[in-house]
């Protein structure tokens, strides 16, 4: 690559200080310029994460999608803005790395992705645990028919503990900023962990729990359902924030099982572990199991965050400098998400009725 | 206790081999006398499991109950057996030990307890993890509200996957034998679990998943269900004939989590072990989590169904030889068992409806 992915910086939101982070442990990626609506905001977030201090301050969104120097847009805004700002950044050739939720819905998705399609951009939204060498190790065992078979059923549980005034004030909780609440922030890694155990191919329906917790606003606060595909393969989830952080996730196969408890940021930094099982027996009159489940530690030399960086930056730099078009599976595995959230969406809307789940 | 509890054993199914183990490796429990229609399995099975050369064999069950030997009877019977023979146990004063599904529905389990109640007798069902030492440990620390506060969600999994002549034939999926199928055998143990977080607060509703699997007979293949408690709390399970062997049980409280992968049967014999994970957070930057989820391994002296025999044992002790009353928590547990696994079948007949369950 001739010179790395120069990255703007959409927004000061807190998660972009680990999405900086990350930039900065990514070979290939460089951080040129924050906008930010309030400047000072921006010189202060450049300080706190020691960015180059050359580092350019955009006094608006508009002004850094007109900025020359930058390639791609890291964009952690409320997700209620992500349809205006995603489309007009692909409107001005910007690759998109879009935080998750990707969009409040699947048709304003449609617009974003059509915005990218249009304009050759590159998409790919913020899902990072996907990016730990972890998760390659575990597909590789999930799609052996050998070792786990045919998908039989998944759990997902993905939930974190939050303090009152988050429950009432919080952008995640604030219908006009992020509107899905638990389901978008949570809900949407449960789902994800389920769609990738199933190789992306999408339950035919939903059926949401019923009573979900919402705040004051109607927010979700706590929430969850089950998915079912037509050959009897059932997944369920749960998220919520009012339960203790909790990332457990378990996938059974005809002749497998996978389990680990930290599926979306891992215990430690430096590597991350799974269960995994495989043509589990008892021992004669069930003293034991054999054989017995097998830990595996996968090490990754740089952060999961920082894998997705570099795999973005990959892809764009393979647009910018070679010619190649995007890489379109990471919007097709964004859109599935959406649907299914949607889906779910709709039956806690309709009453926890099963609703039809159409790609 | 002056002399050990004399056990009948009524039948020679495969399970009772596990247990007359348990009874040999207890020390206030022994095996007198095995009652079969077939007297020569009767005698096999005392050779193969080395009991005493001097145990009865009675070549019915009417006998075995008619033995004034007999404390107690161990009964590993097809449950469409068990309201008639635990009933008859009971009536000839005999404690009963009921392998589990209790009964095939809550009615007729209120048979079996009046009539234990009427005589005087000591109830228990063969749910045997709840006896191994790791399930007072986990209580402990489930029901404290700073470690653990207040339920939040469960999810429970269990299955094995059976071979194709095991699907059509076995005891545990023949309809007018083990009726129930998979939720019977298998999904009695997760609502046993969800139940036990719970503190034996009987959940408010049940909602079956859609689209159980069935064999050409009817009976439950794989099947689940939510359950849903009036504060807000959910319970998922899923239970299959179909699925990898799979005893994962989560437990999420506002301050903590438990988690286990082999709730049902420990993967070893000498110890069992769990995750416990209390207050956690993140470090700066979601570097890792502080403090760490924490290993707990729990040994025992004897195995779990070892530990269930000796309280068994010792609750028929005290009436026997101390002149006490039955210890009606077993007979209360196990009703709220059958009360939900009813619910949940009650659910898949009304087409996946919520159904109210009423203690």
């Amino acid at each position: 690559m001739e010179q790395p992915i120069r990255f703007g910086i959409m927004g000061c939101a807190a998660i972009a200080r680990k999405l900086s982070r990350a930039i900065k442990l990514s070979s290939n990626a460089t951080i040129v310029a924050v906008g930010s609506r309030s400047p000072d905001k921006a010189d202060g977030f450049i300080k706190d994460n020691g960015l180059p201090e050359n580092t350019k301050v955009h006094a608006s969104y508009e002004s850094l999608l007109d900025d020359p120097d930058v390639d791609a847009v890291y964009v952690p805004l409320p997700t209620s803005l992500h349809l205006q700002w995603a489309v007009a950044a692909a409107v001005k050739g910007k690759h998109i790395l879009l935080e998750k939720p990707a969009a409040l819905c699947v048709a304003d998705l449609d617009q974003i992705l059509d915005a990218c399609e249009a304009n050759n951009v590159q998409f790919m939204d913020g899902t990072v645990w996907m990016h730990h060498p972890r998760a390659a190790k575990m597909h590789d065992l999930i799609q052996d028919p050998h070792l786990f078979g045919q998908l039989k059923m998944v759990n997902s549980i993905a939930s974190f503990h939050a303090k009152p005034e988050f429950l009432h004030d919080n952008i995640r909780v604030r219908p006009n900023l992020d509107g899905l609440g638990a389901l978008g922030d949570l809900g949407w890694y449960c789902i994800r962990f389920i769609l990738w155990t199933a190789d992306y191919e999408l339950p035919r329906t939903a059926v949401a729990f019923p009573n979900p917790v919402k705040n004051e606003a109607g927010v979700l606060l706590s929430c969850g359902a089950s998915l079912h595909w037509e050959n009897g393969t059932v997944a369920t989830f749960h998220c919520s924030f009012l339960a203790h952080r909790t990332f457990q996730a378990t996938a059974v196969g005809s002749k497998g099982t996978l389990t680990l408890s930290d599926f979306v940021n891992p215990l430690e930094e430096k590597s991350a572990g799974f269960i995994f099982a495989s043509q589990s027996g008892f021992k004669e009159l069930i003293t034991g199991w054999k054989p017995l489940p097998s830990n595996h530690v996968i090490p990754t030399e740089i952060p999961q965050e920082a894998c997705m960086i570099s795999e973005f930056s990959r892809l764009v730099g393979d647009i910018r400098d070679g010619g190649a078009k995007p890489e379109k599976k990471w919007a097709s595995i964004s859109r599935k998400n959406q649907v299914v959230m949607d889906a779910v969406r709709d039956s806690i809307d309709k009453g926890f009725k099963p609703v039809q789940i159409v790609g």
